[in-house]
């Protein structure tokens, strides 16, 4: 071990800092350059022997994140070597010391995404570089080191095709993929962590229309989810812990979600991005969302939703909507004000959550200051015309029904 | 696995929750009682064998939290039977599934404490009843399920009696503690985790003073560690990992910590409490620093400090400081133009950092908007009256060579 000497820079709690931080400073601090970045033709491969397979349910009997695939795929990082050969291996635990930085620091990173199975048979990703981008950003606030996101999604390809069996054929299902990068630094100096693990599990997955019907959500202000500054445009773990107390006080009311205000500006509703259909007085309609300021998560599926609406009808027909219908896409912020006035004027007619695992969702009622903000409810389930249209053309284009703008990616 | 229905309540993802979670609702959102915590007449003990204990290096060579002791304590928590047997074990790994909440959503939380030999060469902790507290709070603002605190301090002083002999015997010498609790719930679903594990593991550390200087901040305001409504409160793993890329930033600048700020108003220093002392115009001093409210953390040495200077000299003499001089202690915003202004007029006669790894710790300069706030030299250390005084006797206390309000504890 090294002896710390007089000119010796501190570590966040004032201690000397360990000699591999020192070596980042020393390199201008950046971490070294890696040996080796991801590469894909080192992958290794150990399948699951037949006769040990998982038996795969009914798709009806699916619940959310409760049961994974045969493998996984599998990387280390080291600030010696770089990135480790890749692994496909049998899905199964990880082993690591109990001082290392995912556990004690939080340096948590992961993605969400989902292949589905095309008519032809292959197997499909939704976007999949823009999920990809984000996961780099994210690793950077943390202080993770980089990877080579397109050597990445080559491995995640694989991994999906060896998987293939698992993804769902019925409509709006889909396996869900959980990519992971986590700080894996066995030591308690609060600095960033110069070893890493990264990996992807996936886990089949039921839609949320099966059983169609508006939400609830419950506004919150006195806990608040993120702030300018903070760290809630990054798709990090550590965003998610802090709300889990939160949502129990809104179960307790009756709710089923937060929607999250900073003030009385609306930013996210409980893991989604927040949107409204607002009716103007030329009888077409506004849509609504709040603006990407740091606040908010760039949702991949918000972005689709953005363009979709903003394709009707010059572009594209977006089902259950007339030709004659204009929609016109506002990123702007939305306070609690604004939306109380324009339920009481009948402005108001949807309000919906979109992201990755719900696709598009209908809310049907949002309590904020003892009272309720009941949405029109289209003959009882709340889902209106341009969440249905959403719902459609989304699931449409992921499951490579239609084509659109190449957003459905195959694996071959 | 559970079939969904119509009525069931959805996740944050709008997906069906999984059947624990809505037995937790059913219940009244509380987690159901277990059906034991912890005790410690469960204990069992598997000791490292002798010929294989680790050799504890010269304390000289200690690099904090990088070296841990023989054993760990160990208990997992089971929404079904509740809190297990406790384990003290040899250090090793933890194992689990790649799905647990502590990588996917930073259920994290954890606690630093310090074991120090007396002069009679029994063991002693710091005011260890405020730590349980603090754990207490965070376990339930991340919705961890509770545990009994004294039972669990009970079995941390065994640990430390287990491993007595890595404790460092020269002044300002501790063995580092490391309370850990873990979310381990081995699911997706973006809900409380049901399942926890909770551990301790040690590292012995040297004292920040034996190479005595003070250190440089800057002032961040573009990152913000926290905010009214978040997390800053508690002590989480979540609140460290968005610090190190700005920390890294102030280290590419050649200052060795963060100060944080919301707005101008100073927060806290890298992962420490905040102090400044102002001379005023009867010659006494004003020792100011931030409130607690809500984000902050609430430090045991800030409330150790705070309650120090205010006994002196009625209730006791602390050493450098004449008994004539009076010390007012103040907690209430400070911004960066105040700093300014009293550095600039000659008031702001010291400037320090608190907190249980590095006790007290002089601050040098502060940077702000591209210019300098230097604090007074004293020789050249930056090591003013106030710093030396409250770190001679917290250290004092601490090592058991000064007693004061019981604040020392031995491990018996």
């Amino acid at each position: 071990m090294a002896i710390q000497t007089d000119t010796q820079p501190l570590m966040a709690n004032g201690l000397p800092m360990p000699a591999d931080d020192l070596q980042v400073i020393k390199n201008g601090l950046i971490p070294p350059t890696p040996h080796s970045d991801i590469d894909p033709s080192r992958l290794t491969i150990t399948l699951v022997p037949e006769d040990k397979l998982k038996e795969i349910p009914h798709a009806d009997d699916l619940i959310f994140g409760q049961l994974f695939t045969d493998h996984m795929l599998y990387l280390e990082y080291d600030p010696a070597s770089g990135w480790s050969a890749p692994e496909i291996r049998p899905y199964g635990p990880l082993t690591l010391d109990p001082a290392s930085s995912c556990f004690q620091y939080c340096t948590n990173v992961f993605e969400g995404m989902k292949a589905y199975l095309g008519p032809d048979g292959v197997p499909r990703l939704f976007r999949p570089k823009l999920n990809m981008a984000r996961m780099a950003k994210s690793a950077a606030r943390v202080a993770l080191p980089p990877f080579d996101t397109d050597a990445f999604l080559v491995l995640l390809q694989k991994l999906i095709a060896i998987d293939a069996r698992w993804i769902p054929r019925a409509r709006g299902h889909s396996l869900y993929l959980r990519p992971t990068l986590i700080g894996t630094r066995p030591g308690l100096g609060v600095t960033a962590s110069t070893h890493a693990s990264l990996y992807v599990i996936m886990s089949p997955a039921g839609p949320f229309f099966r059983t169609p019907a508006g939400i609830s959500l419950y506004a919150v202000s006195d806990h608040v989810r993120s702030w300018p500054g903070g760290t809630g445009g990054h798709k990090l773990g550590l965003n998610y812990a802090p709300g889990f107390h939160p949502q129990r006080l809104a179960a307790e009311k009756g709710y089923q979600q937060v929607l999250w205000l900073l003030g009385d500006t609306i930013t996210e509703a409980g893991a989604m991005n927040f949107f409204i259909a607002l009716k103007r007085e030329d009888g077409h309609l506004d849509i609504v969302t709040p603006p990407l300021d740091g606040t908010i998560l760039p949702g991949v599926t918000r972005a689709s939703v953005l363009s979709l609406l903003n394709a009707h009808p010059s572009a594209t027909s977006l089902p259950h909507l007339s030709n004659s219908l204009r929609l016109y896409t506002h990123e702007r912020p939305i306070t609690m004000p604004e939306l109380v006035a324009w339920s009481a004027s009948g402005q108001l007619v949807e309000a919906f959550c979109v992201g990755t695992a719900v696709v598009v969702n209908a809310i049907s009622r949002i309590g904020w200051e003892e009272r309720d903000i009941v949405l029109p409810s289209y003959g009882g389930d709340h889902i209106g015309p341009v969440v249905r249209a959403l719902w459609e053309r989304l699931v449409d284009i992921q499951e490579g029904r239609v084509e659109w703008e190449g957003w459905s990616v195959t694996c071959e």
